[in-house]
């Protein structure tokens, strides 16, 4: 353990002395998930949206209880291994969370970021892990489509028409588990780390069009991996792929504008989760994937495997989240998002 | 700084080889609160509960920044000082921070823990500070009484009658900065620090009640107090005060009961800040006061001082949470709670 090498990196990064390893990410789909190119890839594809439960809530708990048990099992541990649990969704007061995840009696930091939460739990997870606070962490997300629109927009039942900017909440659920040591799990012949982090700003840039939140985003990844390639003084060739959470077709391109005009070139090592998982041509899903599951699913079934394979080195992880609420749309009110990126590396 | 001083105690706890100073903490409470026994206590009474906006979830926003800068202010600090800020508060999707901190520009980490959520920020904080991972980190919470009533209730112009089980949202909110020097701030003199926390976990004893929040979170206070004593190998006596957030009249019997059956006995020096936030006999609140904000304004404007003062030495700061959303309290579900203790301690 060298405890003299630097933690903090510029304004707002971290640069972890023990950098955790991931024993496991697991990835429960939904259906329509399933249909999309990463099918094969998930651990499990659930048939039935409500997975045996009566409320789109429920089944959202659901998913995310499976998703947490998949993770001990691939990682080869009991519940009882895991010191903090550190997970939230994008349900009102994150119920979705507290009822999946209680049965497993973890100690729980509840985190909210709307669809930022898998790097925001990643990132808190390994400041747990390197700081000698817990040898075994999970972060776990989830979402769900039928849950996410009742939450945020229309009822299915009313058949409301989308405009081609709107992404599909993706519903889905995803753990990763950061740890001390490497002796277990699904990467235990490949050493996958969290390298560091760069804990992302509200920012707002004055969007209120909640079918179009690409474009309300995309500053936000803008603002948190600028500052990463300032904060470790490097640039985007150091990463084999930066990887946004549900930017989808209309928040990439303004990424990719964004981040020229400060001379940083993306286009060619640049990937969208929510671009990744769905079909644009056949699935009906207009500008991509989003919501908390999206990055969380992507991440374990394909980001994961890609590094453990050797196919990428290093990767720059940014989930992007939209925080508003149905209140505060209704209200009036703009749309901050926020984004947090993790250097996960294969060393 | 000794880096072998243990951190990890027994199951759930941390002690930690840093503690952090709080340099400052700040509370801003609204009129009903500024009535009460605290009254002349807080840095803040706001006469007008709008505090000129025009929504309740953009005046919690408000208060939560007036708390913030005040925070700052009492520190001597600037916003651009604060590594990073860690807040939440009880509105779905997190609103009143979201808007509230905004414009400070601070790096975020969002979490929700419903009325633990001062708990769970200052645990992370300190958890930040301690493995130098920040040199400071503010902590940042807020509740209003309106907006809650129509978050999780009845709007208040139906004029719903009370039983009297329930509490009283207060409405106000509290900054907490932590750091790891105490060279400036209200507490220069005192040497006011974390010393340690218990992370809660959830905890459903399958109370549907939510007119009686204190019976449902109860159960929850009574396994992180239990655990703290046991992970520290410390019993009742070792602090001046267990301070739990807002249990209320009907939560603190509960509590006490449940202690007393396993031989800790706390009736002497529980103290429950929703109890001592309102007068009972003249402010028509029943059961107590309750919300984010309960604990974060009683622990600025109260127990700072009494620690700062000499009065009180080791405190136990556990606030209390109910982790339901109106959607599950009304598709009939039980109502999930959570407790994070934090060890603060007059040096």
């Amino acid at each position: 353990m060298d405890t003299n090498q630097t933690k903090i990196m510029g304004k707002q990064s971290l640069k972890f002395a023990n950098p955790p390893y991931i024993l496991a990410a697991s990835s429960i789909a939904g259906k329509k998930e399933g249909e999309g190119p990463l099918g094969q890839l998930f651990d499990v594809v659930e048939q039935d949206p409500l997975v045996g439960k009566q409320t789109w809530e429920e089944a959202e708990s659901e998913f995310m209880r499976k998703a947490a048990v998949k993770a001990l099992e691939k990682a080869g541990l009991q519940n009882s291994d895991i010191r903090y649990l550190v997970g939230g969704d994008l349900l009102g007061q994150l119920i979705a969370t507290s009822f999946g995840v209680a049965e497993l009696e973890i100690p729980m930091l509840g985190i909210f970021g709307a669809c930022s939460t898998m790097g925001e739990g990643m990132a808190i997870g390994s400041i747990l892990v390197d700081g000698g606070f817990a040898d075994k962490v999970m972060a776990v997300t989830s979402s769900h489509f039928a849950g996410a629109e009742k939450q945020f927009r229309f009822p299915l039942d009313y058949g409301n028409q989308r405009p081609y900017s709107a992404s599909w909440t993706v519903t889905g659920s995803g753990a990763v588990i950061l740890a001390n040591s490497n002796t277990q799990g699904e990467n235990m012949n490949a050493s996958i780390v969290v390298a560091g982090t760069t804990i992302g700003k509200i920012v707002d840039y004055g969007i209120k069009d909640s079918m179009n939140m690409g474009a309300a985003m995309a500053p936000a990844a803008y603002e948190t991996i600028k500052q990463n390639f300032e904060d470790f003084g490097i640039d985007p060739s150091y990463y084999d792929k930066i990887i946004t959470g549900d930017l989808g077709y209309v928040g990439q391109k303004i990424l990719i504008d964004m981040l020229k005009e400060k001379n940083y070139d993306i286009s060619s090592n640049h990937m969208d989760c929510g671009i990744e998982i769905f079909n644009q041509e056949d699935q009906d899903t207009h500008a991509g994937g989003s919501g908390c599951g999206c990055s969380a699913i992507t991440f374990g079934a394909y980001i994961c495997k890609q590094l453990r394979e050797g196919a990428w080195k290093r990767v720059l992880f940014v989930p992007t989240g939209a925080l508003l609420s149905q209140v505060s749309f209704n209200e009036g009110n703009t749309i901050p998002c926020i984004a947090h990126a993790v250097m996960v590396e294969r060393r």
